[in-house]
């Protein structure tokens, strides 16, 4: 139950950042392959990351095909239906709030079972969640989204810790994690609506 | 002989990615160090990420010293010829082309002797082609043209399924090789001329 | 010692870089996340190209919870101190001299360590030193500064050759990693005072 509960959320996370990239690079006017490669990174190089800083290669992408098969539903959708997927912002906002939510606890899980300090598991679930979108915009040539604006990494952050503090206490796994991701999505939902972000530095002098 | 074959092309290929990674770091104004720092990366960044996602470290070429000695020749010459190289980009046009297709070729038949699912190990040889470039251009701070232009990645594809086929039904392995490679100089150097592109997404709103 | 010597060093090298990474993040208006991503991304990324290089995962950073604990440190420092330590770019850069010295020499041994070539081992201490910077500054939308400017990396290169000269002769290790290290920073200074850089290619045709 847990396990098909993660599958499916996984399912719908990396859709939902497949879909993302692919937008992001059709409104660069990239041509098909550049979709493909962009909708791949954003979905899968989070996860690449951290498997390659943990040692676990082959990559997970290689040992399933289901991956593949995700980012090229994502390109299809995203060549179908790309006019009624920009008025569904919302929508997208929401998959992809369920997308870092779940990638966050999986990168988590997947680094704890591999015996990694859970400090750095926890690292490592942010890594998976944050990366691809890192990558999305670099190679777009933007200064990553990620790094300037709302509590994004913050809200992977409490998620692991609420999640690891539940799992600690003996709550059923699938509560843990239907609560840590509804956590998630709010705090991502009350962070845009209200324009809440981390604190910055305020630089006065001319640099 | 085959072996031979991939050897004097795999130098090729990666004399001519070094070059291209040279020169368009000189128009960028970088020193000495920025232009084998983008050589480098341009002709061996690709087979890096491949060899990183199958697991095989140290990488490529850190077991060969004949890599280092061609980054370091594809340097010298762009120091002393960079006047003339930029009148030979036919000749650069074509060295890269018989590049992308070794580099498919190379990098399919190393996730391949790994065990690697066929359809990865395709993806590993794209990786291997495509992935200097998209450096390159990225520490440039351009958005890489492969994600924009042409036919590139699609003549790997195509390259690395044809010669699957080929293998397949038994042909000589040098026949295999040739006949690819002549395929997807042949496909760049159309779709250059003719300007054929893969489809874009045409986006009429205002993003 | 020696050990002792290396590791307060790096402590050293490890702050500089992360408060070097975590003010450019300032300066771009980063939110607390992105800059303590930058921070991190600057003081680790050349160790982390490193280590999955040479495959040695999972790597360093995640063995160790004090680089962790040094990143947070420099976020809060910067945070605290931003206002002066803009006024105290002699020392930010006497700490960066420092900090790619050691890079360069830990690098380079942690390369020898697991039984390298000597010449792969010197690139992966230069990795070390330089990659950090590459991703802060292209993660900044920024083309690398250490690609453009003064002599960076060669002092490295002429750093690691001097340490593994001195080695073979038989010197005291301290004695090696002093006279390197204070080799390296009297180079950056004396290329920064007279503007001393690497030749350059001059392109006169209309790129």
């Amino acid at each position: 139950m847990e396990q098909y509960l993660i599958n499916s959320l996984d399912i719908a996370g990396t859709l939902a950042f497949a879909i993302s990239g692919a937008l992001a690079a059709a409104r660069k006017d990239f041509d098909l392959f550049g979709i493909s490669f962009t909708a791949f990174i954003t979905a899968l190089g989070g996860g690449t990351v951290r498997d390659l800083c943990i040692g676990y290669t082959p990559v997970s992408w290689m040992r399933d095909m289901n991956y593949l098969y995700i980012i090229i539903l994502a390109v299809v959708v995203t060549f179908l239906f790309s006019k009624y997927l920009l008025n569904l912002h919302r929508t997208l906002f929401l998959f992809d709030a369920i997308g870092i939510g779940v990638f966050t606890i999986i990168g988590m899980k997947k680094a704890l079972a591999l015996d990694i300090h859970i400090v750095m598991a926890i690292m490592m679930g942010i890594t998976s969640a944050v990366m691809g979108g890192v990558f999305r915009d670099t190679f777009l040539n933007e200064v990553p989204l990620i790094l300037r604006e709302e509590i994004y990494a913050t809200a992977c952050l409490l998620g692991a810790l609420i999640y690891i503090g539940l799992e600690y206490l003996g709550v059923n796994p699938v509560l843990c994690l239907t609560v840590t991701i509804i956590f998630i999505i709010t705090i991502r939902i009350l962070s845009m609506r209200y324009h809440i972000s981390l604190p910055k530095i305020t630089l006065h002098h001319d640099l």
